[in-house]
């Protein structure tokens, strides 16, 4: 074990109590670690280390641990703090790699605190909060927003740890989508004026809708990004765009029949071809009115990949996020999670969850990051 | 509507009729269209076209479709056509799609035969067999392998083409992971052979397994890749690779009180931390008689990446595969399953979903193409 430090006129390390929930170390303790390394906290002139701070430092050769009275080696005292106190393996591993990464942590019972590098506590703010969970750990959309804000609250940065089967760690910067400027994309209107109260015939087919109408196809299309043209005269439009035209006076809906559609009729048809159109379509009509150009995410795996702009389609740009609308209740999959950001990631797109609170929509954005 | 081609004396279009599940041309239109454009199949004379196909011929204009002696225009024939016909307009959208790639495709009643560019029916092997399915339309595994018998034993290749919300369509080459040469890897050995007998003490902790034993920790990291180094005389290991070391008599497991677990013990511990431990231990074991290494897919989403072959830690390859582990009762949802092999197919990796039948374990291989 490397010997190189100890402050201790004998040259032994170090000594350190267990006590409770912690470590305590002497005065000495608190000139050694605190002062100089950010470790632990004083208390009552005392130095009050957490156990993956002890861990660590016990790992380091730098101080003795001693269980009523008996010394533990670092086996033996990982051991114990496992047993006594949730997560910590967990929280160990993160702790370890951020020490190792240069940081200035601070840790409490559920995230720690890091300091930006060179910064330290007391003398510099925290940075970031960060969260360590396990993959198999699913996370409530509820809880993230719930940790978001306690963050936010305190303008510090959320980052998400997560720590998979072969204990390596993901980092992720999760914040919300208007955290950094406002949320909106750059379309002027969401449908083209001329198009509006056309009135023009859209039939609904077993899953999507056909428009037979040459001049407002090519207009809705050209002009705003609508649908996939089937040929010159005909335009295909989703569930989700055949809806909102309807409800703008674009289209009439009619069903194979003939039989003209009410736009609460075609709502239920379109619930029962997908299980997930309700809460698509209310995502879908924000995303329009905030001057976005939101088409299928089906290629990523996501219900959306939204245009900030769009001028032609000889010239269409790259989406610049992926969004998946869940419920309230949804509960974060960590591995399927970590495959979507991922993937968006690796196309330059950010990932973003959406859910309809009733009094608000939440658009949380996930970057996975370096620390 | 274009009006280029007319072999009727009169100039008129060549008058066809619908009859049942068909639509039928006299004997100019087989010579007009079978015999040049693999359109249809010759019956008693006649040319018997599917709903398809006469949609594909009326939107070119050289057909006329009579119904009940009552002409039917393009639009009035595709209601039609996908009121009377399951999936007659997703199966359209492929068809059109196909004919404009320039390929000659013959439709039956669930899917098409493609033949090579430059082949047709009656003249050419057929290449391909393509299923068509919507996003929506969750595919069980058991249909899958179903299908992929189908073509692979008449040496067809597989495609399935999967129509989204949006109308374009994404096709995918399906196979079994051993169609194209075995399915092994490198590894001469599944764990270093100095390692075997060892007998090292390895603990449980809540969620991974922590060996404290200098010698194998080195041998297992740096000869096969197994867990990760917590520092120069700990390795971690997943719960698969620690009860794959343990059957093999490289470890003795224990848990944190220091009582030894049986294999069968830990086993069950396993399950209790991971659900779906039991079915990814399976696979995990077969990969690694295959002679793979097979460590965590977190950061895909998926169970595992797949190594072939594993020299040294200073100097490791890409991985690859991905591989999911899914149980025979599995329904591919086909969003997920698209964001899935996106995701594989941008690193260069490919994608492998397993199961494991009892009898034998599928590897089915996914690969996005462009038709």
């Amino acid at each position: 074990m490397f010997r190189g430090y100890c402050i201790n006129k004998t040259g032994a390390f170090l000594k350190t109590q267990i006590k409770g929930n912690y470590v305590f170390g002497e005065e000495e303790a608190v000139t050694a670690f605190y002062e100089t390394g950010g470790f632990g906290r004083p208390r009552d002139g005392r130095l009050q280390l957490r156990f993956v701070e002890a861990a660590y430092l016990l790992s380091r050769g730098k101080i003795e641990v001693l269980k009523n009275g008996k010394e533990l080696n670092f086996d033996e005292f990982i051991q114990f703090a496992a047993l006594a106190e949730d997560f910590f393996e967990l929280k160990y591993i993160v702790y370890k790699d951020l020490k190792e990464r240069g940081y200035s942590v601070q840790s409490s019972a559920t995230d720690f605190r890091v300091y930006p590098r060179g910064g330290k506590p007391g003398k510099t703010a925290a940075k970031s909060y960060v969260f360590v969970r396990s993959e198999r750990m699913p996370i409530p959309f509820s809880e993230l927003t719930a940790l978001l804000n306690e963050a936010q609250n305190v303008r510090k940065q959320f980052i998400l740890a997560v720590v998979d089967e072969e204990s390596d760690i993901t980092f992720y910067d999760v914040k919300r989508a208007d955290a950094v400027g406002s949320f909106e994309g750059g379309m002027t209107a969401p449908f083209p004026q001329d198009a509006e109260k056309k009135n023009a015939a859209a039939v609904l087919f077993k899953e999507r809708v056909i428009l037979n109408d040459k001049a407002t196809a090519g207009l809705l299309y050209n002009k705003e990004f609508f649908g996939k043209m089937m040929d010159e005269d005909r335009l295909l439009l989703s569930l989700p765009e055949a809806l909102y035209l309807a409800e703008n006076g674009v289209l009439n809906l009619y069903d194979m029949d003939g039989k003209e559609l009410s736009n609460d009729e075609f709502s239920t048809k379109a619930a029962e071809i997908d299980a997930e159109f309700s809460k698509k379509y209310t995502i879908y009509k924000e995303l329009k009115e905030k001057g976005f150009v939101p088409k299928t995410g089906f290629k990523f795996g996501t219900h959306f990949r939204v245009y900030r702009n769009f001028e032609s389609p000889a010239k269409i740009p790259h989406s610049e996020f992926l969004l998946h609308v869940v419920s309230p209740e949804f509960e974060f999959k960590l591995p399927a999670t970590s495959g979507a950001i991922r993937l968006a990631n690796s196309v330059r797109k950010k990932m973003i969850y959406a859910a309809d609170l009733g009094s608000k929509r939440e658009y949380i954005e996930f970057e996975r990051i370096k620390m």
